[in-house]
């Protein structure tokens, strides 16, 4: 036999021991049962996609780092030279263009997609960046035009997810960048790619600080008065704390351009949609400084942040754009949607400290002292999982302090014993591994208490 | 603006429309709790592995079929000569063998793990051959060495899987490698090729007709006398119908070589085993036909078939190996394991008719007629959701008529609808679509209600 092959993973991706997997699937679950509580629909697409398709944009930073997939066959032909017929996805926004536009015949409009699946992106492998990583996104798709109330119903859906997901309190940041384009206007600033430019530099805020934003602003490259710059610093450090305060400094803005007063109308309406669906007042705010880059969004845009945890930067982002699919269909598709990048956070909780090991997705592991006793073994645990227990049986007969560390190891909640004493009077032992309890049950009350315990 | 390209997957790829997606979702669903009830546990593996990993055997049909991953930089670098660094995965079984190798010391043994994700093949596209499929995998390690008994575990994992899923009845037909061996052996067919040549022959005999099978056996390739061709086709056609009729085949043997004793005395101890378990006996069936390629497999042999689509051939096939790793790690690694190929096995449903378009997962539309109700159908559909209801929101007033159709066609079963009038009485009306019944309720009694009816 030759020498074995060192077995490891390439760099950039994630894979997990069971328990923490555990953990991961958990929470893959809760956000699915979220979406799909709010009327999100499944949408699973090919990790391949055509390359003419895929890349409709030649060139540029996405293309740099786009993974081509050739077989074997294509890898010794001429098919070498150019570029391959396939390439994995790098996020699932263009394939949620592709396949609306594909199946626009077939689909309800507005559409409401949610789908969890793995991108690919070929970074520079570095600490918490991956080359291969989930996303789990949802968006409203409508034909021609979307109602702007769809805008509150997602960050309804944030807000349940991170409740459900239970890693603590978190705000949802938003801003409207009919607002921000609009009061960029009323300051004179009309041309959308100054706007970008003034934008990019108020984005810089946190990093260098209010003194050198000014001082760029008001210097040669934009060369903007004091009083407009003066303007813009106090717009973009606008926050709100509270549903009153929203309003309230909504309200405190004087008149302004239409776009402006179309912007606000929409955040007012968003407002109070967000009150009518009972969430708290302390999981949003208005942020005028959240931009997300002025190419796509067109409306409004969020970030999310957990209060404790401001480092790990937004968890949750997205926003309202004009046109999803106009490089595949002549149809107008406007939308709104967000995207958790799942496989991040999870490594960035762990960091945190802030998800912990999982308990065993096995509830009851059904013990063995005696070869004689097997048939009994087996029969006890097909009753447990008919009643909807994760039951594991030990086949060979071990000491029970071996079994009882095994399923204290595993992360086994109980272990049930039964010797012929115990079958012999119909009842179970039954050992607590989290309180070190021991009791016995009647046979017939066993599933019910376990499940009990353990839901 | 330029001319649309049109929107197009790559051949050999499944990408479903929303309610079969929901369909197929709900399968995985059932596998996985199935999979999670027998105590299995979940592991997920990167879709890339590295080439010189993933390939231990250089060439080979296996290697025909990779797909290899390029990122654009090494496309254009000097890495185009040679091998590329990274692959996709074809299967479930290498990566598990790289994965329990590479995590040996963090894993407690013996290992149940589960596994649902897609693998890639670079096959030729046809209809019913996927290039992209899912597989779920069970498999069960062992280090050092794996009791028989889990031998038996397995098939009522699938007897469970398929029972859940209620496609149709089935049978696991299941035969062993030592009993095979040791017959051929007992009939002065000792070497292991010439054992291989002869399975490959007999595996032919559905296609070819035992008399032509006959003939190449008597033939001067294989110079078979008569009484031993006679017996090999009587061994292979030895199919049980019930429990006791597969013991009493095994029992009408005569005493075999060691090696064919100790296939029966397993094969008898797993019979045993399934009747502990409760498999129903019409579930199961001996059957000596069944050789899975001699290769890999050493011990007992699984294939499913559905009772009324024997066309659709096996639907859920495994069986138990020596070693899972060698190219891995030194230590010895015995398992047991199956695989279903879930693709290609709901292809093959929608085909048959056995899988009809889900209802959707969306359980209620909260209707709209009149601007001034939003907030209140807001509230009521958060109240609905919080009982564990999927609801939908129709967020623009539109006529009922309206609201009724979308329900209808996108299988959306009720329609909960309140105007002023419900609301001053404090009651909900609701349309069940499906009866075509309509109610008034309470609006405390409408989650249990619609909860009890939808689960």
């Amino acid at each position: 036999m030759s020498t074995p092959i060192k077995p490891r993973t390439p760099s950039g991706v994630m894979e997990l021991l069971p328990r923490d997997q555990i953990a991961f699937q958990r929470m893959l679950d809760t956000i699915r049962r979220t979406f799909e509580q709010f009327g999100f629909l499944p949408v699973e697409t090919p990790v391949m996609e055509l390359s003419d398709v895929l890349l409709t944009k030649s060139g540029g930073d996405t293309e740099r780092q786009v993974y081509f997939v050739q077989s074997t066959g294509a890898l010794d032909s001429a098919a070498k030279e150019g570029r391959p017929e396939l390439a994995l996805r790098f996020d699932l926004t263009v394939p949620l263009a592709r396949y609306v536009a594909e199946h626009e015949h077939d689909l309800a409009f507005p559409f409401r997609r949610y789908q969890m699946q793995r991108v690919y992106r070929g970074e520079r492998a570095q600490s918490g960046r991956y080359r291969e990583f989930y996303q789990c996104d949802i968006d409203v798709i409508g034909k021609d035009s979307l109602s702007p109330r769809f805008d509150a119903e997602i960050p309804a859906v944030i807000a349940a997810v991170f409740d459900h997901l239970a890693i603590g309190d978190f705000t949802i940041h938003f801003n409207h960048r009919k607002l921000l384009r609009g009061y960029f206007e009323g300051l004179g600033i009309g041309d959308g790619e100054r706007q970008t430019a003034v934008l990019r530099e108020l984005d810089k805020l946190d990093k260098r600080g209010p003194d050198a934003v000014r001082a760029t602003l008001a210097g040669e490259g934009y060369g903007l008065a004091r009083d407009v710059v003066d303007a813009l610093m106090a717009f973009s450090q606008v926050r709100s704390t509270g549903h009153a305060d929203a309003l309230a400094k909504l309200d405190a803005f004087p008149q302004g351009t239409a776009l402006f007063e179309e912007g606000r109308a929409e955040l007012r309406a968003v407002l109070a949609q967000l009150q009518a669906l009972g969430v708290p007042e302390n999981r949003y705010a208005l942020n005028l400084s959240i931009a997300r880059g002025l190419d796509y969004y067109t409306g409004i845009v969020y970030e999310t942040f957990l209060d404790a945890h401001a480092q790990i930067g937004s968890i949750c982002s997205g926003g309202r754009y004009d046109n999803l699919a106009s490089h595949y269909t002549k149809s107008k598709l406007p939308g709104v949607g967000i995207s958790i990048g799942l496989t991040r956070l999870f490594y960035q909780l762990q960091k945190a400290g802030l998800v912990s090991t999982a308990a065993s997705s096995v509830d009851v592991l059904v013990a063995l002292m005696d070869d004689a006793m097997l048939p009994d073994a087996l029969a006890l645990s097909q009753r447990l999982r008919a009643a909807g227990l994760n039951v594991e049986t030990q086949l060979e007969p071990r000491k029970l302090a071996k079994q009882l560390q095994y399923a204290d190891r595993a992360g086994i909640r109980f272990v049930a014993i039964r010797g012929e004493d115990e079958a012999s009077r119909g009842v179970v032992a039954v050992k607590d591994m989290r309180s070190g309890d021991q009791f016995e049950l009647e046979e017939a009350d066993l599933p019910a208490k376990l499940q009990e315990t353990t839901r």
